[in-house]
């Protein structure tokens, strides 16, 4: 154990916690990155990397790559073998992403019209599936059965999450447990899963790996709690997707299930009228934000972030402190202070 | 060079080829194999198992994996590492039918109302995921990175086949090379990986593979002509899928890229408005049927599987003489005759 972790309640409220050491930790390895996954989002059927491209240069922060970059600068790892693999991840997320906007019918991604939009349903499943394979393509390159037994397992685990999240939705009664396991396998997993490789390719001890898993698990739920939150902020400056969506798909989130549990019984009506899909209105959702307001519920889920984060910072400490741990260490601060 | 090999068309007209022995041959496997899909295709989440067992319980001529059985005996292998590998082939093809459904809007699937139907586009996409996935994990518990590679390869394939069909979809001026190239991917890519890994598992030499690779192929295109021209052939006593479906959806197949070759300028007119997707009434499918009867289109696309079949067959003729290599000869004699 080392003693140097910064905990988190002390940083924030400091210094504003950034993106930038891990993002300037990361920018050499992720620049070898990027070239991958241009290069290999091709193919001979220009709609494959058209659509792509269309997600895939339309920004996106390439948090999970940068995991496994981070956690191979922080195990001292020289290689390169981790780019091609930091590539299979961000091509499994983008594949999902695209799968994602099918299923929930989304009009925007990134700010900018979803793939599904543009170029509708048919192609961006198909896309998507290319991408996927892509991803174990580059992975058998590779070569480690470790990694792909890794990969693949977090693949199955996200699809489960997705499906356990549809057959949550318009349903009132779900508990915080239940969604907490739904994000933890549609989102958690992969972060997860990222981190984790990087110890596999590092060739460190399974200590070592299921502390990287560990620290990328946490991050990643308290990612998903602060995106959750952010939906029905009204103080967010950032948006992270459509404000509102959640609200009109009746997905059960942190802040709406606190809000239920904390309502009145005339708030738990509504509650139970709008996740059913009888209230969608603009008013409705003015309203929605009002009573989640009203019960600090955003405040109570950014809490309920902050322990995850704290956890994803303590699962390092078995590391000794360098630059890359600090960094590391800050994401996960960032993490649960953006939005603001 | 084996002198053995029974040439298609002498076997066709004497005793009506038969998918019996085939069946036969790999019967025992085929059990243990199912076995496997019904343990795999399990999860937490009802859904996942409830979606997958529709369609996969559902029946199907499980060819894929069948494929990967019969070349195992065929190559005298006496293990039961091709199980496994069965199962994930037939978890790869049963993926694609789930998006194809979504992406084609099909109604039915082998005679039943098709998932997106029961389920909604949503829950099969996911399941789709989630058993493409896992098919992947089935891989990577049998361990060979040479298996992973040949089945990676050829699921990037498959979703680059797909993709270019959609591309294809409505321009009369589709080819019939594009068009081959688009089935030799979407459809008799899996049937030559499903045959290859038999010798990889066998641990046979690059030739061995290269002759089950070629056999797997030239059969998958046969295999998919013959459906294509069962969709337009009014004689046929088999429906593999909905009579009509390619007719509505303007999908360029070889009944029609030949009718369109062959056709007046009047009747080419009237096929530039139905594969527009102007005409699409029961009355304009049954004149596309006189149409395509008309300029033989029909025998001649059976005349085409013909050919790719008996490629199958010849690149049998390296392996001697076995009830399995009969097996898998009749099979593909079967293949070309089916639908009468």
């Amino acid at each position: 154990m080392s003693d140097n972790v910064v905990p988190i309640k002390r940083a924030i409220g400091a210094d504003e916690p950034s993106l930038s050491p891990i993002l300037s930790l990361t920018a050499t390895a992720m620049n070898s990155v990027n070239q991958i996954i241009l290069q290999r989002m091709q193919s001979e059927i220009p709609l494959i990397p058209a659509l792509a491209g269309h997600l895939i240069a339309g920004g996106g922060k390439r948090m999970r790559p940068m995991l496994t970059l981070a956690g191979a600068e922080l195990l001292g790892y020289e290689g390169t073998r981790h780019h091609l693999l930091a590539a299979a991840v961000e091509f499994i997320h983008t594949a999902t992403l695209l799968h994602d906007d099918v299923v929930d019918g989304s009009e925007t991604r990134r700010g900018k019209e979803a793939a599904n939009i543009v170029f509708g349903n048919p192609a961006t499943v198909l896309v998507g599936d290319f991408l996927f394979s892509r991803a174990f393509e580059l992975m058998v390159e590779d070569g480690s059965l470790k990694v792909l037994k890794i990969l693949s397992s977090a693949s199955a685990t996200i699809a489960q999450g997705e499906v356990d999240q549809l057959t949550a939705q318009r349903k009132i009664e779900t508990s915080e447990d239940r969604y907490l396991g739904i994000i933890g396998a549609k989102t958690a997993a992969l972060f997860a899963a990222a981190s984790r490789i990087a110890a596999v390719v590092a060739e460190k001890d399974e200590a070592a790996e299921r502390a990287l898993d560990d620290y990328g698990r946490n991050l990643g739920v308290a990612f998903q709690l602060i995106d959750d939150a952010i939906d029905y902020d009204s103080d967010a400056a950032e948006m992270g997707k459509d404000r509102g969506d959640d609200f009109r798909e009746g997905k059960m989130t942190l802040p709406v299930i606190l809000a239920y549990a904390r309502g009145t019984p005339e708030e738990r009506q509504f509650w139970e009228e709008a996740i059913a899909g009888f209230r969608d209105t603009d008013e409705d959702l003015a309203h929605a934000v009002e009573l989640i307001g009203r019960h600090d519920c955003i405040s109570a889920t950014r809490e309920r972030a902050r322990h995850f984060a704290q956890k994803a910072c303590d699962a390092l400490a078995m590391f000794p402190d360098s630059k890359a741990r600090r960094a590391m260490v800050e994401a996960a601060q960032f993490a649960v202070s953006r939005g603001y």
